[in-house]
């Protein structure tokens, strides 16, 4: 499925249009029943969307496969042209990521659970009854002193019961299982190297959890840790150079600016952190050379995952009354799309493809009067997949030779 | 991507009904400002297509991967069931292909380009100011007299600054880079063999670049030689034997027949070259118990190329009054389409998908009234891989068994 990006890939040019990429996290929906059964993109409006999709092509796409929900990496990953598939960020990089937190090549992450055992050890809570962001920060900060000899250990709060942990050293690798059983009644699962390659990273992360247990035991909860997705922060082809382009990003979140950054792109500052700030640095960006902006809009998503249809709705219409001042530098090609569907009824990520709008470059138009999943799902550009939509926001903006004679 | 054509070689009978695959060259096309928005096709008459579309399914395909702008050679390696990627034909073997050269297999082919040389021997014009056709013909023939020991050189004029040259010989192999080195001010690049397998290859080509220096140093222009696409003509799987068919190729312009002749069809001779003939031809190649029948039709793509849409009009116009005629012989299943599309506002090839109408088996039909690409878009057959389009049409004939129990 990622042929056409491999292709691509090939035959990039390193000159032609511009492009701007703006992604409305967790777009799509479903049929909301308090709508009238219409999804929050029909029911919003979206005048600009509008008129832009009347003289623009109109698709959508599968972010991983058909009836395969994505996590946010995957459906960034491919959006961006990478198969999702091989190149699954691991867990913990993300979740450290998600703080903003300045990984390197080679550190390897994972998420904490703060839990609470009983005297038997056996975990009576995964989550410690969910304790405040400001217990399990004071609990972060008590870990962050833990030493291990040759690896530097750097543990940082994340949100209620969650924290991450970083290890930077030499022979760090992927292969170890969650410690996180899954289930309570259960002990925590020890760490076990699955090969010998492993064996240090194994003792490390033992080692780790060893010094953990000394310094909470005495606690009434949150007296243990659980590890979840640990991984290393492994090295990806860069995009600007895969492409032929030279990428920024303008990001608010940490996890997507840090995605962003993973893959080579320069990391934009709006101010304000809000549309107005990233419609300015959008154009900062396109005016001091970058041919390729990718734009993130977060609360289309959260919105998604509360199940609150009208603050999505009220999401695009915000994101609709910013479209002009994006539009306005003037970018040859503009695809306006989102990563993944957060249905509202669903309230989290979901399978369901997501429409999609390119403008500029040469397009078959004039098909539709709004943007919409319906008429997304009968546009110009039919169904594709997400990593086909590097390629095709390339050829619009003329940066592809031919393939063959 | 080729799944589709490999199973459906592995299900294929010898027996069922006939088919007509016609490809207007360059078929498809974008939004055309001066016809308020629409295609040529859209705004062309053709009554009888729109008539056969009424009795179809339409769809659209996808020559070689979304955003991929396919040359000649791909698009219809993917028409007839080839993955386009794998069974890439060089450019020098369709370049002499594309004047009717009598290739062999094995014969090693490179497209020349007269250039002009200063002193030093450095490129000052990659076109030796576009000769004449006339006398790059004359240069053609002096070069053709080059003898190279145990190898058959034959030099053909193309066009202008263009020429081919064939070497027919034993251990010709595939490997050599272009001696154009993409610029003027430069050298042409020497020739240097990539490995110990095609150092005979590189000693043959250097042998005649050495040779044909010596002929055209003392000339004021066009006194020095470029090579581009050296490349073997290949083996390919023959299409009847892959298909069970008996097929014959009805094209008037070389590289077409040059490239159904690749693939062991018959190529017939339509006697007048145009329509006419060509109708008459696809008459005597399917009572002749020619079971397959490509037709090929070259006046959209040329129309398309020199972004003269009132002609691609006139030429869609042309084919709709030849339909009838092509339609008379009664074929079981009859595939309308283009290998590519080739927008008039673009004036070259494109990757936007090509619009199809399958007509005979049995279908959804009642869906359309006209055969367009926005008809086509959301027709009965969706949107396919090119290499889906002959299981499609040996599926519609009764021409596959069933896979599995």
């Amino acid at each position: 499925m990622t042929r056409s990006a491999e292709l691509a890939e090939s035959l990039a040019l390193s000159r032609g249009g511009s492009i701007l990429l703006a992604v409305l996290d967790g777009l799509g929906d479903v049929s909301v029943p308090e709508l009238d059964g219409r999804t929050p993109l029909e029911a919003a409006r979206t005048p600009n969307l509008d008129r832009l999709a009347g003289n623009s092509a109109l698709g959508q796409h599968v972010p991983v496969a058909q009836g395969i929900t994505p996590g946010s990496g995957p459906a960034h990953m491919a959006l961006f042209g990478y198969d999702p598939v091989s190149n699954l960020i691991g867990r913990g990089v993300l979740e450290v990521l998600g703080i903003g937190f300045p990984l390197r090549m080679g550190d390897l992450a994972a998420r904490i659970n703060f839990c609470t055992l009983d005297e038997q050890g056996i975990i009576i809570d995964r989550r410690a009854g969910r304790i405040s962001t400001e217990e399990s920060s004071v609990l972060a900060e008590m870990l962050d002193d833990i030493t291990i000899p040759g690896v530097e250990v750097m543990v940082r709060p994340v949100r209620e019961h969650r924290a991450g942990v970083v290890f930077r050293g030499k022979d760090l690798h992927d292969g170890l299982d969650d410690t996180d059983p899954g289930a309570e009644g259960l002990k925590p699962k020890p760490v076990v190297s699955p090969s010998r390659e492993c064996e240090h990273t194994a003792s490390v992360v033992s080692e780790f959890l060893v010094q953990a247990e000394g310094m909470l035991k005495n606690r009434d909860r949150a007296n243990g840790i659980l590890l979840r997705g640990i991984s290393v922060n492994r090295e990806y082809p860069r995009f600007g150079e895969r492409f032929r382009l030279n990428p920024a990003a303008v990001a608010v979140y940490p996890m997507y600016r840090g995605l962003a950054s993973l893959l080579g792109m320069t990391i934009s500052n709006p101010s304000p952190a809000d549309l107005s700030g990233q419609a300015k640095a959008v154009s900062e960006a396109l005016s001091a050379g970058h041919d390729f902006v990718f734009l993130h809009f977060k609360y289309t998503d959260s919105a998604g995952e509360d199940g609150d249809w009208k603050r999505k709705m009220s999401a695009l219409e915000d994101f609709d009354r910013a479209l002009p001042a994006l539009l306005e530098p003037g970018f040859d090609v503009v695809l306006i799309t989102g990563d993944h569907s957060t249905p509202c009824p669903m309230k989290q990520h979901s399978w369901h493809p997501v429409p999609l709008l390119l403008h500029g470059g040469f397009q078959r138009v004039g098909w539709n009067d709004s943007f919409t999943e319906r008429q997304a799902a009968s546009g110009a550009v039919g169904t594709v997949a997400s990593t086909d939509l590097m390629p095709l926001m390339l050829a619009s903006a003329g940066r592809l030779e031919k393939f063959g004679a």
